[in-house]
């Protein structure tokens, strides 16, 4: 299987640093091949803007939707959009792993997401290509996170609510809108006050999910 | 009042920045104080990293939430997040107008919660300051925005499913997280498909909503 793992942490000695790390072991030593988006460390730039496009349609007023629906046509994106579009388009199944800001991703995967799964890629409303005509269809997903706060806080009736249903903006919003299989988001509660013990058991459990794909 | 408009859109001839140049006008009629963060216009960088924090406490590993809570007992961080949380500490009342980019903000938006609305300045989980005690209790908020989608796809049963729970992540989990009050977010559906008579329509009703906050 073909994965491509997207990977949001800045700091090498972290959880999360140890998490990515399990998983692309355990991946390759299943056989998978696997690309990494490490986007911070590529330094990605998450804003998209007008040099998002490298030929306008339309050069005096800038509808985003718009260039996105005819660049897609022509190929004529910034290279570092180009380049994660070849990656997703090379991979049978994608993995977001994320420590969740705000009941949700970091501004640097969420631009990922507008930047790189642009109109006319991963769907189009002009064709009806969206759900079950997604354009991403036949690819897997699934998001690997950590949370700050506890598992009692992102319950139904807990003070945030149900983790699993803020995440609904981009497990079915997003990904199922593009057509994509998703999977049961892998999520660990609280990692800031993981003991050494709950953290390595923590690692073997994601060791043994990824395993298991 | 004084007010802080949070404005994310690039396009000074789109329909966004009419929305935003009425509700300042409009603002302005009514003898309020306004502060603009025009956050494309001001090249906002939205990248939480280590050089947001001037003084680190742990210069060995990046720990973001145990940097933030330190930095906002001593003031430690980057110029550009500190002007904007002069910003917020001025203001009474926060406007936050950006167009959904799934379903969510753009990048460059969540970057500016992620940043600006610091652990220890917004909420604090060491002293249980979140939600009836957030750090920002006495301010109220309100966010704008527009949509590709229609309002049938945005509903509850719709494919999207009811916008305004999706964006619950924000006005629940971050604004009232944050102590804040919340009105009622002001959507405009569909923008794409406007007519210049139903724009014209979407100005007034907008203007007359801000008018009499």
């Amino acid at each position: 299987m073909k994965v491509l793992y997207i990977y949001a942490h800045q700091e090498p000695k972290s959880f999360n640093a140890a998490l990515k790390d399990t998983a692309l072991a355990a991946l390759k030593e299943k056989g998978h091949e696997v690309e990494l988006s490490d986007l911070y460390a590529m330094n990605f730039n998450p804003v998209l803007t007008e040099k998002d496009f490298t030929d306008r349609k339309k050069p005096d007023v800038f509808k985003p939707f718009l260039e996105a629906i005819q660049a897609s046509k022509t190929g004529a994106f910034a290279p570092d959009i180009l380049a994660e579009m070849e990656k997703v388009k090379w991979a049978d199944f994608l993995i977001f792993q994320f420590p969740i800001y705000f009941t949700s991703m970091p501004a640097i995967l969420k631009g990922w997401i507008d930047r790189v799964l642009a109109p006319g890629f991963g769907f189009n409303p002009l064709t009806n290509s969206a759900y079950e005509t997604g354009l991403l269809k036949g690819k897997t997903t699934m998001i690997t996170t950590t949370t700050g706060a506890s598992e009692e806080w992102y319950s139904e009736g807990g003070e945030h609510g149900d983790l699993n249903r803020h995440l609904e903006s981009v497990t079915h919003c997003v990904f199922e809108y593009m057509g994509m299989k998703v999977l049961p988001s892998h999520i660990i509660y609280e990692v800031s006050s993981l003991t050494k013990e709950r953290g390595a058991e923590e690692l073997e459990k994601y060791r043994k999910r990824i395993s298991e794909l």
